[in-house]
């Protein structure tokens, strides 16, 4: 019975058109996984001497993640949870994860992907005979198919399942999505919308010209860089993120760097929010270590805004923003991110944010010149060399 | 003297390269404006025989604005109001004003454009010899320049400022952006993404084959539909405006609406901020009547979410979210709108939304099926003919 199921998934998706939403290959690898998994919780229920069906997921916690300094990156250590069927304290999320993994098999073979949000009113009904629902909201569902992504050892973008996308970009390359193909040199002023998934099957690069990558935190940042056409003067790709950048963003930056090789310089605010947004293109979120290895970029590079730019760029005192009580604190849980707790520039940098007493902007350069950032200030940065690693 | 400085504007807008934000003529258009405005207040202050120098300003009040049924768009009516420089309360408004005044016309005279935050930072000075700020926040400056908008009859993007950029298209349409030609059915996954600025002068349109526009509220439900290739099977452009579309988009709907004549379908949540974004789509804000003009498209359908649809699609228990008290009050609020007000068929809606007592999400009906919105439900309510108008 159990190779059927496994061989009835992987007919479904052969015998579907090209896939649009990955290869064959990646769909069926986790196809496979998924059926395993059910495989197993079937064996082991349709044989009660074998015990109580349950799974094994490694934890998401704090205290089985740890940084490998020489690589660089997040790692999770080996301790694992085990989610049982017949534990009342446990029923719940088991029956929760078997619904997602079902929804997320359906989607892989429909080569269809669905927001987090649709994933949630995918598996949401209430269960028969009972009023219990199967989601009380969509924070579970969420914490759910994270479980699924460690658990099966896939990430949600494998699982077909997205998150919010945002970002835009222009520049010397050109790409071909979902067999699109996209000159990033005549976007516009709009510029190209960068998707949600952004795995090697979906997303395709093709001649690419750029030398680096210049990433900006802020939409209108990067629409003064385009405006200026900085990516042709500087023969680059412009990105943003719209504030924290997505996971599609993050995977097209780790991409550009890894395949491509290309250097990618963050243009930040001088404030916590914007070191932060640093952190988790260079390392990720600590508690999705998991992640890390297909997200995290720990070579990119914050080249700016500085906390010495106030005297640097003799900027005036208007563009100071006070950091409040929290700024504060936030600042100094940063410093201790282990990725810069040793790093005497980072630990420098922070220090003087903090003696400073402000915040400021990038925006702020706007006081010298309407292009003082895109004429001055990178450029300036870039020929120095002078950025935080 | 005066003529001096409007000359000196134009010729400097003409040395130019080709312009690639906005044409001559409309730059030279509002320089004239602007300059005119300058040219009073110098005229006025040279000769205080004169008297106090001022500008008037039409007002944005509620009072002075009125709907007008007929055409279906809001008016402003013919209340001014006077701000004059030696007057204590409005010197610093009327200081304020000339500052941003000349920023734009900087901007337009370099051919660059700026954010609102820009504005804000490139008249952010303190005044010497003293320790007062130009602009406290932001706040000050975004009203500034409304009041710029209203008084020199120019819009917000003619003064080369804009707002925020979000939202993606995909369609049977090819626009020429900034010079770029964009083949809007070959935007793969991602999709083209809508530039803050919209004018015919910096989008044109090309070939177009679509017969309508579906705009959709969120990128996620935007995604489904490119997914689904709805725009391919049903010959239409495809765009959403990730919640309340802003400016670009809004302009952009318009143009398509207008000079295309092609109707605009708007897929929104069935609650009161759905309602809303639809209100602001079809008629703008109230308290910016003024923009209406070049923003609004009364012509607008609401086909869906209906608050009938959770008998209609036999939509399970679980996908109501209960109204709360706030819901209420804001559903109330929006039927009293002039242009819901005495429409029958929005006044039916709006009451079964409050006597359901519950919103519904676009993604409810992925309790369906996953595509069971661009397959059936779309479908049907277009060839039923079946929206709110």
């Amino acid at each position: 019975m159990a190779k059927k199921t496994t061989k009835a998934a992987t007919t479904a998706a052969t015998a579907e058109a090209p896939r649009r939403r990955g290869s064959k290959a990646t769909a069926d690898a986790t196809l496979l996984r998924i059926a395993q998994l059910g495989q197993h919780v079937r064996k082991v229920a349709m044989h009660t001497k074998e015990g109580d069906p349950s799974v094994e997921i490694p934890s998401r916690t704090l205290s089985n993640t740890r940084f490998n300094a020489k690589k660089r990156t997040l790692e999770m250590g080996d301790a694992t949870q085990t989610r049982n069927l017949f534990n009342v304290g446990q029923a719940r999320k088991f029956m929760q994860m078997m619904l997602q993994a079902a929804a997320s098999k359906d989607l892989i073979q429909q080569d269809k992907t669905l927001s987090l949000r649709g994933m949630y009113y995918r598996s949401l009904h209430t269960i028969p005979g009972t009023k219990e629902k199967t989601f009380d909201d969509q924070s579970e569902s969420d914490a759910i198919l994270e479980d699924l992504e460690v658990g099966l050892g896939a990430m949600r973008e494998e699982l077909h399942v997205f998150a919010k996308k945002r970002g835009t970009m222009v520049g010397n390359i050109t790409i071909t999505d979902s067999g699109d193909e996209i000159d990033c040199r005549r976007m516009g002023s709009g510029g190209y919308a960068i998707p949600s998934i952004c795995e090697p099957d979906v997303i395709r690069f093709g001649r690419c010209d750029a030398k680096f990558v210049l990433h900006v935190e802020k939409d209108t940042v990067w629409s003064r860089f385009n405006e200026d056409k900085f990516w042709q003067k500087h023969n680059c790709i412009l990105t943003e993120g719209s504030g924290q950048p997505p996971r599609g963003v993050r995977r097209l930056l780790q991409r550009l760097n890894q395949e491509l090789g290309l250097p990618i310089y963050c243009l930040l605010d001088c404030d916590p929010w914007g070191h932060y947004i640093y952190s988790v293109i260079k390392q990720g979120s600590i508690n999705l270590a998991y992640e890390s290895q297909r997200m995290a970029i720990p070579d990119a590079k914050f080249i700016g805004i500085r906390a010495e730019d106030y005297r640097r760029c003799e900027l005036p005192p208007e563009v100071r923003i006070e950091l409040n009580d929290k700024d504060t604190a936030r600042a100094k849980q940063i410093a201790a991110y282990p990725w810069f707790e040793r790093n005497r520039a980072w630990q420098k940098e922070i220090d003087l944010l903090l003696r400073n007493g402000f915040k400021m902007e990038v925006e702020s350069l706007i006081t010298k010149d309407i292009s003082y950032v895109t004429e001055t200030y990178v450029p300036a940065r870039l020929k120095a060399r002078d950025w935080l690693d």
